[in-house]
């Protein structure tokens, strides 16, 4: 039996929808590769399944030209004053209008939040703390982790982990790279400095721990299919697009979780899905999912701790 | 209490919905950020949303070769005869459509010129004027103002201002860059011409006032993502997918509206929108609007003017 | 009263959905530019609303390296052999397919036919007009016609008509260009070298002259936001995207056809609309269009007879 | 009457949806291309449509750097961590999903197997033999063979077929190139080496065989409409929308199998197809198919295997 402390963070909160810990609905025997002996728990307090949710905080890092938005390119000479806009969104109304929406949810998130923006908006960052999500790292510039020379790699990691725990009040101990692109050293890199996971790994349906200097890692898996700047702004969906594939992908998982540990992430940015009509797809998802049994929201602070600390847990080279 | 005349351009009309005045309804209280004193109105005549349509006239104004188009990317060299007829469109079927549209819904909106349009098609500028729709000014030509000299740039607001006055007979005092990019200097320039707004910042979903030279200078934002050109020549959305993605946007801000002052902006181009299937969409989503009470369609200039005078507008480093 | 004689080519027929010549229903009346005197027919017959789909014939004569498909591009120095099987899909499934539907639905269309995939499926080709359907030039060869010199583009409009007639029958009399883009002569080659329509303008809904050597020639406008290469190929539309698309474009063009002369232009290319479930999104939207009243299938060259001849027909620098 | 036996492999199956085998409805007579005297069945034990799905084995193979994906385009000097993560997916939950849905739905598909992901995860494509499942060749590499040598290409299927058989213990037959493009010999090197089908020839709707050095060689078609990489990675497909074209182009074809030999073809990649909402589109696409009467799920080997045999079979060349 894992003990609730051992995935709670100090000051933290384990977000549960209100459901029955037995009797837990199970679905008709699935064979092969998949099926798994059913007389344990998966997750804490015998969730079925955990939905895990990025935050990122963004604005006001991006550089003057040349970020991404939906405008067309420009010669990134001249100062993209639009695209800036568009970016001050994200502070202005996207995290505000997403912060309001978990309190009435009452759902507590990971924020991935990139150290330029949490100078720039210091007040912001330390309410996201204060309202009960986890501060993450997200680099501590935009600049892009994968072409940084280790010194540069090491230096910017342990800046941003000054930097958020001097605003919020808590030293982040999870990361997300820029575009989940880091080098062959970011792992290692992380762990001296007191990181205990990260999230740029995209390979699996559940958290698992990999092997860092011969001691384990903890992976919680991100997502790029049920990513808003995916789907949004990089393929162009419509809400009701993304809206459908949210629900298909529980539904499936949930099925899954009732033979094996599975969790869903989902990202949601601030410029992005703060925006009105995206904010709402993700909170009727929310909605969606707290409606069936055994679905509990986790930050990845307490994901990667109860994954560490389970002996069911997947690890690789280990 | 905010009079009437002071948000009323002459020859101008208020479009509202039929609504009561009282009672709006007020959603379940939300909690933080978003939190406001709700004893006082945010808008005229106690709306509770406004929604602000863009009408571009651009159709002729184009370059003989290079303009944007569902079309395959040509060499300059040639001109593009097709492309030339799909912009035609614009000022042939698409204004006069989305003019008869309007008309039928009792709807005023701004109408972005750009002036070698308003030149060519002199007799279409001044009947959506005479219509009741706000002339506001869209650049002298189709070049890119981000790119020009501040002796280009001025020259280009100034003659635009002079070339919609002498052919609508009203003095612009709105303007909007080419994809929302100016300069640094833009603002200034545009104050000092006697413009009182601009829309290029999408990072509100209300109007506000910047300090320009020391003086409140008005911002009405425009959209990127409810704007036609976006989600139909550069998402690929279908009609379906824009009109779920319009009509969810608007109950969230309804929803806001509720307990803090919003406004929705919406962008109809002449050759985009005036499409017959994609009118239908936009004439569809005010008709969905306008089933609600409170809401109230605006011109920009009228919202502009209301922000200006209004105590409770929020203000950037003023 | 316009006589069905002079709409009618040789061997051509005009397909009418049954309906009855009176009393057609008249929407509430609209008001400004769209608003015209109804106290006579738009169409023959007295038909409210007509379509004319356009059906390319360009099997086998795509290049053999650099074709438009849905695969990467690669070097052209390699021959593209899955792009080759992607466009021969066209003549042995796509065109038989759409002929069967047209039958079906008692439909006549106009195929654009390449002038070098007809020499390759003489057979095919000449089974087209046999059953109804009208041969117009689409280039003779894959060439862009609008880098050509005025020799190249004449002999290739010469040619077109020539190996058309040779193969099928009938000579054509309406173009379409590679992508819509002839050069500024375009129109007075094909009008000298006997051809009396072209398709390559997008700008109205409704057929119409231009001036070419002070006589009459006529446009039938051909579509881009209804067309499949642009929606499947280029936009990336599931078929019900395009499906509703079609209906709603529908929808709002036959309540504007009570009060003037308009028409529905769609397009299907034999390698892509003639996939199994993209015919049937085209044979289910013919089938919506024949259940409402006074809708008609014409021929483009149908269409530009009537058009020549009717002095209700927009007239262009005429 | 073609017996069972001609179109069994050894240790295979075919999958048949419980159906009867007489009394297939019947629809309206078509007239014309399509119309097939139907005296004879078209496929085995007189199924009226066949179904082939590909599910390709790919994980692991793909470069370090420069591998198709959700993410943005790096200097390919990179190492590409992220997307590495986003392939290893494929092996590590994708491929064992997909296997238990196919074991779920009682249906044997083909295998395309790239030989160094086979290499590396020979556990795996050992285990999607033992369950029935088709080894085919997708590569020895993930070079695409459009330019290869001539020595080059007969190496990597030689290899490609050895690989194969050593570590699931069957020779493949069928060959499957990298985005379908092989050089002019690739279908002499394919049948000297032993293989006797290909599927890069997407222009029929049913199999057909083509000549080889005199001698008849099978085309199973694969598609690219139908196909999730071009669907979801390239045309930015919900679930949604690719699950109702893959319902629409069923309809289209089981009509149309009333009357001659049909079959349908679609795609699934480990890492695409294998994610969680993408794999129950496919699993409710088979169900639907299943509950009409008269569909067979094929390998395309047994397809390749009948359409040698079988009189009916289409001939190209031959």
């Amino acid at each position: 039996m894992i003990e609730r402390r051992e995935f709670l963070m100090t000051g933290g909160a384990l977000a549960l929808a209100s459901w029955p810990l037995a009797n837990l609905p199970v679905e008709a025997a699935q064979r092969g590769f998949m099926q798994t002996d059913n007389t344990d728990a998966f997750w804490p307090a015998g969730a079925r399944l955990v939905i895990s949710i990025s935050m990122q905080m963004e604005a006001g890092a991006q550089p003057a030209s040349g970020a991404e938005s939906p405008l067309p390119k420009i010669d990134p000479k001249y100062p993209d004053i639009a695209a800036t806009k568009w970016y001050e969104y994200g502070f202005k109304e996207g995290l505000p209008r997403l912060l309001d929406m978990f309190d009435r949810r009452n759902v507590k998130v990971t924020s991935h939040m990139v150290s330029a923006a949490v100078e720039k908006h210091s007040a912001l960052a330390k309410e996201i703390v204060q309202r009960g999500h986890e501060p993450a790292g997200h680099g501590q510039t935009w600049t892009p982790q994968y072409s940084m020379t280790p010194e540069q790699e090491r230096k910017s990691y342990a800046d941003s982990a000054t930097t958020i725990e001097r605003v919020t009040g808590v030293r982040p101990v999870g990361f997300n790279a820029f575009w989940l692109r880091g080098t062959p050293r970011t792992l290692e890199i992380l762990q001296e400095l007191g990181y205990t996971y990260h999230i740029d790994d995209v390979s699996r349906d559940e958290p698992f721990l990999v092997n860092v200097r011969s001691k384990p890692f903890a992976v919680v898996p991100y997502t790029l299919h049920m990513n808003d700047i995916v789907n949004y702004e990089t393929r162009y969906f419509s809400t009701d697009a993304y809206a459908a594939d949210l629900k298909r992908e529980f539904d499936v998982l949930y099925e899954e979780g009732a033979h094996r540990r599975r969790m869903m992430s989902v990202s949601a940015h601030d410029r992005i899905s703060g925006r009105p009509a995206r904010m709402r797809v993700l909170e009727d998802f929310i909605q969606y999912a707290q409606s069936r049994s055994g679905v509990a929201f986790m930050r990845k602070v307490d994901i990667a701790n109860y994954a560490i600390t389970s002996p069911r847990t997947v690890r690789e080279g280990i």
